[in-house]
């Protein structure tokens, strides 16, 4: 069956492309080395499972910790992502080290991240190659109008590395 | 079939009473009255579809825009609330208007508070029957060690008052 093409105008959803999204995790950063406690804290206070731990590469000999890029926790049937800061993190630094970055999962990052500037979003960055949030592939950034952070990357492999 | 006594102690997890959370909830909470623009931005870049959405009761005579309590949006298989930020708000106000809290639902808001509260967090106030985030019923808040808030309700009702 044939589809008909649709004209650019006419809706209010023509002005982006249509980008199927297949995850959104809230991901908690604090400030390093605190999120392996913070993950501790979560399955003791709320009864949290983790599923999935990626550590940052060691970037400095005198680090002791390794640096938790991404724990990846089950709640209430839906994940979050806990982090530590690092250089590269996306958390706005105005929060001291606490923030939330809205991770989105699609198979189109570069349609995604376009839909939101012409929505009125501003970049943050490129697009790159990268692993971050669990998620590999290419990975994006930008900031909505209201001060969030949402960060655009394909969709996360499983996670290694879990050890409690 | 009768069920074993659990006995207190002898494993990490027996210091916190058993609490099923039926949904987790970011909640993202804008200067008002901006909740309403938000949730068209939200729309338009992402594609997320309004489920739901509650006004506070009017309180000053002179407010013009109803401010929204909670805006319910689906995106990417997962439900975000949108809320205008009112003197109630769970939202830090060292973030200027822009935050996000956790809305995590149970039909055991004090058993989960309680929890919470023994690991390590620190309760907002009291508990109370309130309408907050779509939720009615139970509400409470607590603050965690890294200073995410975490606002635990029983779990919501459908939002009424859908317009677009």
């Amino acid at each position: 069956m044939a589809q008909p093409k649709v004209q650019n105008g006419g809706t209010e959803k023509a002005m982006t492309e249509a980008v199927k999204f297949t995850a959104l995790k809230p991901q908690l950063t604090v400030e390093a080395p605190k999120a392996v406690d913070a993950v501790q804290f979560y399955k003791t206070a709320f009864g949290a499972v983790l599923t999935g731990r990626t550590t940052h590469p060691k970037r400095k000999a005198e680090q002791e910790l390794p640096l938790i890029l991404s724990a990846q926790l089950e709640l209430a049937g839906t994940t979050i992502l806990v982090s530590d800061i690092a250089d590269d993190s996306a958390a706005p630094a105005k929060t001291g080290g606490t923030g939330v970055v809205l991770c989105l999962e699609t198979e189109d990052v570069e349609a995604a991240i376009a839909n939101a500037i012409k929505a009125g979003a501003v970049a943050e960055g490129d697009v790159a190659e990268g692993e971050d949030a669990c998620g590999g592939g290419r990975v994006g950034k930008v900031k909505d109008p209201y001060g969030f952070v949402w960060e655009i990357s394909s969709p996360a492999k499983n996670c290694a590395d879990v050890e409690a």
